[in-house]
């Protein structure tokens, strides 16, 4: 059961007393009244001829409207990514999900990543700020009128939403200056649970909708991070795990033995097919995946026929393979073997070699770089993790994938360009938009937003950019496995 | 000292803990911060190179600023009547009023009493109440601005603001509709106190700023007589009081042996000149006073050497005078006395009698009239309240007579036209507008929002209209003293 409420009751209307004391008489407690319940409360009394239906999101009146006929009780569930918005809207009384949709950050015109937004608002000051806040709240809004309209549903209705995402996202919904985030300390302007009102953010729901901002852990471990636990339960969890969340940045949750350890690395996008020639996120016509056949590969495209491009699964199988066929070498070189059964993809490409799979689809050495740089970063964070926690690889019981990245990755092609240690195939479990159901779980669910609390307390932080540790790790991973 | 407080921080900026967390570390306490706190904290911090100064109304922060330097700290108190909006501009540290000033309510356009306003929200639903609701805020923004140009200050500077008036009129600021008050049994939206925010009230000061309302006793005995009792710090009085607040309604507050009654008559507008023919407000051009000389009358104008019209307290000499010559009789009957020395000013004024002061002011028979059921209507309200509280006029110690009423009144008039019992003559103390006054007093002293909720609920409301006794003593009141 989740925050919001509908409650019905007769107000005796008769008497000197004022309406809000009659309501009072008839709910049998004290309310504090908003404006907007005021201005409400008299039409509704007397529209319902006393009988009034009114909607709460925990000790907060949302709406009061005459009668006691049936009203629609909605939440909406956001996760803010810096590529994606993801949204949900929810019947809260059913717990039911009434439609899905993700778009664009519509932000991406000012940067691909979270420095560059950042730099926008640092060179464009409050304007920037202005613009970038308005550019997702206007994408939220787009998601909430399609959301209502597919559903049959109207955005009035919606009385309680829950936003998930990382710290420089949250900031920049709420038109908050997030330069902080940007240089070391890398200090957010708040990391705790806000709970603010739709109105103020201009989010085109119940004006007095109850909008609840997940906690987060640092500048970079995000709302979206606490989120992907929540939903999990791993708070909860018993054995020893390890949470990846790989998009722009990667967040890595290490918990072992009670304890929960996290970092941020920056990872770059190029897991998610970002700064790569021909890389473009998991959408139609992407390449998802590469195989090895008898005499030579074999691909699968999403969608179409023709190849436009390849997303990140398919990078790190096409990257696995070239490894296995020994094409890259353990220094990540890209080197041409005259006579291999796969050398006729090996193309020039400008002033560099190539691996090119079809016409449109080809992987250069200075892609194979970025994925180099991005699987060493993942991976020496993940062994700074362990050293502190004092554990082992092999203690990790299974190794969750949140997001896209992980619904679409082989197992063994992560194992093989080194990732992960060998012994993690067998553990992976992708566990789709963690983030966003950890969103919907804190709207369904009236104690997650405690938890969440819970949770982001319970986490040790740490700040890989100060360990000299990560660098000499970073480096020792740099190499691929022969 | 009032609820507005300056605190001056050093916020020690290293570290990856939160700005948020920084500041509460510099505080040394806990707060919720809203959203326009944290939109202003972080270029708070990064101006002030972590000096900062803010400002709270109570245990809200209203607003971050950078630096240390002397800031401004003001607050507003208006009393919304309906006829005359009046605000006054103070300096909370120094508790200096910086202005005063006042206008006509841009809602007398609508309608000059409390029942032509809400009868046009009935006529006129959602649009006409945006529309008085509108009136009234442009109004007080306006006196805000002159204000606030005359002081030299800066209307963001305003971080707190009280507001006094009749239910009625506060109903239409907050864009309530008031149309319970309107009919038995009169009951109000609300009663009690309301802390607000001024922007979500449109007021052009601090958007955070605190708005409280006082609180009222009835649909007729508003927080202008709360206030009241506040300036007059009645509610702490030993001996037995009267309070009359004659404007457009007449509230009368009556406190004997530790007990307080208040009642309101609908004793209409003729004591302000309203529906008087020659009426008008104690404005330049009124007579504001006539006195009987040997061989004829003297009278006073404001102002001005030609009298434009005659005002309440004009009105009464005048009375009095026409009582005490017998040209008006007991029965409130106007009577020509050829012979009179006074004869040669009555004359034909259409259908009726009027007497003439001057070619420009005259008193008609239906003027008088007016007085007449005004005068019975506020001594019939005297009497009941004494009637329940068991006491007799000759107890009460003092009688206070509030607002613009009060001010310019003849006692001995007053008594002569029958309004007060003949003893009150010594009695009468006029006390300004007392209203403003007690908003002035709930800026300046923190305590005085708690008092004045202490005072509502020690009043015990009498509703006239329910009462036979009201009606015999009216009838009873409608002569005049022989």
């Amino acid at each position: 059961r989740g925050l919001g409420d509908v409650y019905k009751r007769q107000v005796n209307q008769g008497g000197p007393n004022s309406a809000l004391e009659k309501l009072k008489d008839a709910l049998k407690e004290e309310i504090k009244p908003s404006l907007s319940l005021l201005r409400q409360l008299p039409g509704a009394l007397e529209d319902g001829k006393g009988s009034v239906t009114f909607i709460r999101v925990g000790r907060k009146t949302v709406s009061v409207r005459p009668g006691s006929g049936n009203v629609d009780l909605l939440g909406l569930a956001v996760d803010v990514g810096t590529s994606t918005l993801a949204a949900y809207l929810l019947d809260l009384r059913e717990g039911k999900e009434l439609g899905a949709k993700a778009i664009a950050n519509p932000q991406i015109s000012f940067g691909t990543d979270v420095i560059s937004r950042i730099t926008y608002v640092r060179e464009n000051g409050k304007k920037g700020l202005e613009e970038l806040r308005e550019a997702v709240v206007s994408g939220v809004n787009h998601l909430v009128k399609k959301l209502c309209l597919k559903a049959g549903a109207v955005p009035q209705d919606i009385v309680h939403a829950v936003f998930v995402g990382n710290p420089t996202m949250l900031h920049l919904l709420l038109g908050i200056d997030p330069s902080s985030i940007g240089e070391a300390p890398f200090a957010p302007v708040w990391k705790e649970a806000l709970s603010l009102r739709a109105k103020d953010l201009d989010l085109m729901i119940n004006a007095e909708a109850v909008v609840d901002l997940l906690p987060f852990v640092s500048g970079y471990v995000g709302a979206d991070t606490v989120a992907c636990l929540l939903a999990c339960r791993l708070h909860e969890a018993d054995g020893s795990f390890l949470l990846l969340d790989i998009g722009t940045n990667g967040e890595i949750v290490l918990g072992i033995g009670g304890k929960i350890f996290a970092c941020s690395t920056a990872a770059g996008p190029a897991f998610e097919g970002g700064r790569i020639s021909c890389g473009m996120p998991a959408l139609p016509g992407a390449v998802s995946h590469v195989s090895l056949q008898a005499r030579g590969l074999r691909w699968e495209i999403i969608g179409e026929e023709k190849p436009r491009g390849i997303c990140g699964s398919g990078l790190v199988d096409l990257l696995a393979i070239l490894l296995q066929t020994g094409l890259v070498n353990s220094s990540g070189r890209l080197v041409s073997r005259p006579g291999h059964f796969l050398s006729s993809h090996i193309v020039s490409y400008g002033n560099q070699l190539a691996f090119q799979i079809a016409n449109t689809v080809s992987l250069t050495q200075r892609d194979i770089r970025e994925l180099q740089l991005a699987k060493a970063a993942i991976r020496a964070g993940i062994e700074v993790l362990l050293e502190y926690a004092g554990g082992t690889p092999g203690e990790i019981e299974t190794v969750y994938l949140a997001g896209s990245f992980g619904s679409q990755m082989r197992p063994e092609s992560l194992v093989r360009i080194g990732l992960f240690p060998k012994d993690f195939v067998s553990k992976i479990r992708p566990v789709g938009n963690a983030a966003g159901l950890g969103a919907v779980i804190a709207l369904l669910d009236c104690n997650a937003l405690e938890e969440a609390d819970e949770i982001t307390k319970r986490i040790k932080y740490i700040e890989l950019s100060r360990e000299s540790l990560f660098s000499s790790k970073f480096v020792k991973h740099l190499h691929f496995p022969n």
